[in-house]
């Protein structure tokens, strides 16, 4: 199955970019349990004191879907939504390959 | 030292994308035996077949730069070159940790 990829840009309102990096930090640590999230990143923007990027790589489009349900992403939700000014997805990709992720049929 | 994160989207002329993914999976092979870079990874846009991005962590700013004077980057350069389109880059990022990366001075 081909592997799901995906980035949202967090906006945040009032400074609180790092009260949302901590929210997100914490619910990373659920996804190093699941074996269907392969990355979860976060990420600051040097230029934009307002905004982070998470970078995420699912197993497949379902088991993202599926983590969007489970308490830790509920949770995320509920806290983080106060101190939102915006979410912007961009993609979905699809990872073919590199380093740092698992190898692909691309790969020899 | 902190991370550096960067984000660049290539626009392929002429379908070429599939040559290009190959061009830039051929040069992860080189960045696999850099301790300084973390992540390079090659992604396809689901909505945009000209399109691939790619996501890299440098151990530095330094790192990275210099990684461009590397005959693999000056290689994948000339290859590429008559193929794209466009090279846009978001970022820098700082990566502040997750899943799949290194843990950070904020991580708990």
């Amino acid at each position: 199955m081909r592997r799901f990829g995906l980035c949202n840009t967090f906006t945040v309102v009032d400074g609180k970019r790092d009260t949302l990096a901590e929210l997100l930090l914490e619910a990373s640590k659920e996804m190093k349990k699941l074996e269907e999230c392969e990355l979860y990143i976060i990420n600051s923007d040097d230029n934009n004191p307002d905004v982070l990027y998470v970078y995420e790589v699912w197993s497949s489009e379902e088991a993202h879907q599926a983590s969007l349900s489970m308490d830790v992403s509920q949770t995320l939700i509920k806290k983080a939504r106060p101190i939102l000014a915006g979410v912007e997805k961009t993609g979905p990709f699809t990872p073919l390959g590199g380093k740092g992720i698992s190898a692909s049929s691309l790969e020899s």
